[in-house]
């Protein structure tokens, strides 16, 4: 949606202006999901306190939604950072079977962390996106290394991942309900089953 | 929403009413689905060639995906018994490990030959119903038996519905586009790293 070719000079201004407000809107947005919850932001209030028109706004996220998608992709790109650089074994240099049992732990923790940010972001008119999620690609990478035999389809790292972010994910939709389990409850056994069935698939 | 207390010989009727009206409500949707397509399926349409009014349409379905969702449903009772009694390794006598891998292939089979009517039966507006998937009870039960260490706290049977089950839903909800790979082909894949899966998980 970037413009292709505009006359020198005044696109590069316009970019970086895109990128200021973004940086702009996403600090506020944040602000204001510590200070009042993420129940009461919407795209009206956060143009109002960002002091920006409200089609920027819109044009930025789309719906209300869009809003923590984005807060959740800047904390993303951290979790991201940690898989490809950080210290293992969540980053590199562990077996991959180690790998894998301390990236579902640390994924569980993460959407636990940003229980708020990933319930509010989850559009409820959108399937939950098991396909588009981040974790594919890491899960298909470990599971290549670990039983490469296994992993060929690509399959089975698409049946990993739904194991892995399923459950949580509808857990949090339903999280609403009164008589829906704690969260940490639910983050501890799922880990533990997460490291269950790794650990059986890698050593299968 | 059945009547609780009303006086006698009224009531039983209209139950009686009721059931007629819905297996004939059943019956014509399955005709209209196979004469014209699921998409060519309405509320009206079916009040029409039902010969009932549309608020008896309404009530009993609610939705248009209700509609299908019925007819889902009637499939599923006939899947359930192969299940509950029917002969191994889908049924009972067979090792559990066994008549897990059948139940997943048996159960993706179903999903995949009951496309249009699963595809219909997804209600957009809401999340893929992971939980209150009826395979979770078959699930927990086989994998208590095979695995009963591992199957305690429920989360693991949790997963590998959601293993089962989520990559084929998103996949079926996901299929209008060009792009969506064939389903023979997907089915096959899941299938077989469905028993890899599995299979690794009873021996662990």
């Amino acid at each position: 949606m970037e413009p292709v070719a505009l006359p020198l000079g005044r696109p590069r201004e316009e970019r970086a202006d895109a990128a200021r407000n973004r940086a702009h809107l996403i600090d506020v947005a944040r602000q204001m999901v510590e200070e009042l919850g993420a129940d009461k932001v919407t795209m009206d209030g956060l143009a109002e306190r960002a002091g920006l028109g409200k089609g920027t706004v819109f044009r930025r996220f789309g719906t209300r939604a869009g809003i923590f998608h984005a807060l959740l992709d800047e904390e993303e790109k951290h979790f991201q950072q940690r898989v490809m650089s950080g210290p293992p074994p969540l980053g590199p240099g562990a077996p991959a079977v180690e790998r894998l049992v301390a990236f579902g732990r640390a994924r569980l923790d993460f959407l636990l962390e940003h229980t708020v940010l990933a319930r509010a972001s989850l559009d409820t008119g959108q399937p939950v996106p098991v396909n588009d999620s981040p974790s594919l690609f890491h899960v298909q990478m470990l599971l290549g290394e670990a039983r490469p035999d296994a992993a060929a389809s690509g399959t089975l790292a698409l049946q990993l991942v739904a194991a892995l972010e399923g459950p949580i994910l509808l857990y949090l939709q339903a999280s609403d309900d009164p008589g829906a389990p704690d969260p940490g409850a639910v983050g501890h056994d799922l880990i533990a089953s997460w490291q269950v069935l790794v650990e059986s698939v890698c050593q299968g």
